[in-house]
């Protein structure tokens, strides 16, 4: 959400300060548009294998429609089975794991159910977590690389309109007229360049970086969650410990009405 | 109060530099900061989810208000209550827990005189200190992130201001009193995104790094401290080893009057 | 395949930017090109030991071939070994082997069927993919640091360029005409140096390391896999494990029709 | 001692610069002066706590006073020391401990004579050597961030006399001589920072780093020498093992006249 | 080899570019010479301890002179050790062990001939390698420091020769040709400070940071092979996994007449 806002937020401003300045004529150069975007595009493709580039726009997506899941409402989930699996059984979970949503406690419910070994499970999951985040990792990469090139391509460009009013001067086109128009056309690009960098691309794969470090952190409480859950330990224990990963404003609390402490 | 004094210090030499020069007048330039400062706004608010950006301001206010509590203390409160509990017992130390201020050590000696084992409050504890870390130095990164955002958008006004006053010589306005106004104009925003970066987002930044470093620093002495307390060590093995963390000229010297070194 | 479709629009998207501006011929000048292309070659060569430089080239053709294979298709392999091993014995494996095209695979079956203990195999195949990654490693750091050198000498040969051209403006050439011809000499060298870095070095770098990841994660998975396969682990577990290195959607789906889990 | 001559040595050959370019007169500004010094100092303060910034200077004295004690001179004193050990007793070293100078080493060897583990000496003589490398590391950021500020500043001053000038300009004071004296004045703040921080800030900074490292390896020699002189190892082995750390040439050759190795 | 050949090439190859263009002249300048070579070594001389700089000179030729040797080479030499060790005894191979060059393998071979523990040889080994490195680090970071130094004193020449222009233009000095005069001595700086950074200090620290990676490949490969001669392992084995270390291409393939593999 904040991400369209900002974006839309900042083209307006820009527009209003460019208009106010006499006038979007100059702005709109689809020359200068064909070098920078297409530079960037070109040097893009040749960095990346195209699947990974077409998995980056999935990722965008995702970035543009929703933000993480609240982990202090995983916590709660997990103390509930928790719960339920002390006062039945393990295996009472089968019904509730079908309908999880998050496809890493869904998986290590499931191993938990079918009895794999702790030390499996946790290997597993963490090789999930190590992996996903690399494959984020990725696609945060391909926005900044990205970044990286958008300005160079505007410098290209630039240069590229230098040199051709350089020549007309040299070939007595010494009006400053000419020279004035040669040069604002020039400088096109580099402006282009540098919004398409600072506008998008840093934008972007800053944001697919936070969003990778708050995955991060719920698979984190997922992968303990659930093998505390297996260890069979006690609810409070559990929201202590995984709420140690949230900061204190955020932590669940639980209202153990159902299941006395004492009994534990 | 250090950061209020330098932004103050800083903003007067200025003001003094530019009158001395001339005038304000051409400086204060609604245009540009708009440019600037909303596309760094614009900017931030792409690349950070809405609650980590708010929850930097609330950090940004803890910045201005106060300096990071003096570790020696800890290790003094640490020592007197590992004396208190080696005479009575650890349980009478549970009217003291109630109204000590840091959350970590309350957190930590709850858990010891609740009987946790040592694994568990280390794992607890630890976990705390990593996820504090994560948390700040994602504050930090805000700061960092607009401060390489600022120039940036400095930059882009200054391009939109040149382009603007080069088509205005293209279309014959060929006299240098208006280049030169138009010029002043343009260079503006960079003026502003480079004081914007210098003298508040990178400062601000580095500042947030550094109080992380010692609410780290506090928070291992805290933890080492408070399972030396539950292990019953001796007061002067404590206070040596909790002392390690520090600099020889700010450790604390205990006057061990009332706790006789043979008996331990 | 994407890099040279990339490499070719890109130059394409160029020429057409360049003719339309009005001509190549200021654009191609052998001597822009010796001091930007040999510039950044004799500091490679001072960079790096000839064998590495030599050893690079090889690289790059192999990144303009063919893609890294899936893995899928060997975590498929490696069921349908593991499915032979447990219905006859390791040995029948041998015929297999001599067909595997990965050396990885090969080699860690060769030793899994030679007997060799489970910390042999994981030590002599850790090695091999820790020094295959840092060999890579090295080649993509040769075109990163080629890519920080071509604009350096870029600038140099504009600075060349320029100075020669302000001290013929010194010994009174004083026209406009002159001026202007020489500093479009002078920029063509930046203009290629900024070319050669963006749309050649910095991309062909990044295309190496994402090969290099993608390396990583097929090695580790053969690694993972002939281990398990080693110590008879069931095939759906396998699956299991070596699907966790890879994103949801490319995992393997097996059908295990040949195999009941039951006698398992 | 080479951090003067350096300063004094860059400093002579830059006034000899200066002036056979034409008169000291233009480069001693105050103003240019007060906004690079001034403006760096106000961001400093702002980045780093107050203790910080002052602990800063009392380094910097220490860079410049004197270098790191020699190594093999503490690979000695621990020979010794261990000889002494063998043949009369650990408590032996008590009186030579009290004058000995290397904080590290006394601390180190008091421990062993009060009997402590050597888990317990480890662990207390480690968490001393990560935090004074974290203490210094601090000390090498305050000047390293300065190096990043000054430029900065120059650039700002720079701007405000640019800006000034061009305002003067428009207003009609369109004559070169004019031009000419403001850009100079504007250029002058480039120039301090740019000099302020390759000739102080960065070079400092960078020197403090070697100190750290250089204090690392005398700290890790006398952690191993310590622990080895605890366990009773023979002083040859101790020798290798502390030479281990040490270029070949810098390396310490005890002669072993007085303790035969055959007696070990 | 490859360095100086580098180094001639790069450099004829402006120098045929600069007399092109019109003459070296201006390109000789011990003014800009002065500043920019005296200030890059003031700066370095402030940056590192003296014996660090002048131990860095020594590296320096290390360079030029001669490449990393063959590690396949060294595998084949412990095969051969391991093979007469087998044969006869440990202690046969005093005689060999004196004359070999290596001194990291001498080191290696005498322990093991003197009967020390695994763990004391690894520890050893290991903290030498540790520090080779850390020194060779240490060395090419002198380098590094200087090539990040000389465009700054190269700026820095460029501003004194400006501003000293400007300031000649001020006081009616007003003429294109003294402009382009002074302009173009002030650029030469900038133009040593870029060759002085990319044509030696930058592609030297490059050189030496490879030099260390090899050594430090061929010091692991010497470790490994001393421990497993030492532990009596086969030599087909230790053949593999020193193997391991090498790309498949400069592999040592040893042919085992004399050594029935059956008899082990």
């Amino acid at each position: 959400m904040s991400t369209i806002i900002g974006i839309i937020f900042g083209l307006a401003l820009l527009f209003m300060a460019i208009v106010e300045q006499g006038g979007l004529s100059v702005f709109l150069n689809l020359h200068a548009l064909m070098i920078t975007v297409g530079g960037t595009l070109a040097a893009v493709f040749i960095s990346f294998p195209l699947p990974q580039v077409m998995r980056t726009f999935g990722i965008l997506f995702n970035v543009f429609r929703s933000d993480v899941e609240n982990p202090s409402n995983y916590i709660r989930q997990i103390i509930d089975f928790t719960i339920k699996a002390r006062r039945r059984s393990l295996l009472s979970l089968e019904e509730n794991v079908r309908i999880v949503k998050n496809r890493f406690l869904r998986v290590g419910l499931e191993m938990v159910i079918d009895g794999h070994a702790p030390e499996t499970i946790r290997d597993v999951l963490e090789t999930e977590i190590e992996f996903m985040v690399d494959r984020h990792e990725a696609g945060a990469n391909v926005f900044r690389t990205a970044g990286r090139y958008a300005p160079a391509f505007g410098l290209i460009g630039t240069l590229i309109g230098l040199i051709a009013m350089l020549r007309a001067v040299a070939s007595g086109g010494n009006n400053a007229q000419a020279i004035g128009a040669g040069m604002a056309v020039a400088l096109v690009t580099t402006f282009y360049g540098a919004l398409m960098a600072n506008l998008f691309f840093y934008p972007v794969a800053e944001k697919l970086r936070s969003r990778t470090r708050e995955e991060r952190v719920l698979a984190s409480i997922i992968l303990d969650g659930v093998l505390l859950l297996q260890k069979g330990a006690h609810p409070r224990v559990i929201e202590k410990k995984l709420n140690a990963h949230l900061s204190p404003l955020s932590r669940h609390r639980h209202h153990f009405r159902e299941e006395p402490v004492e009994t534990a």
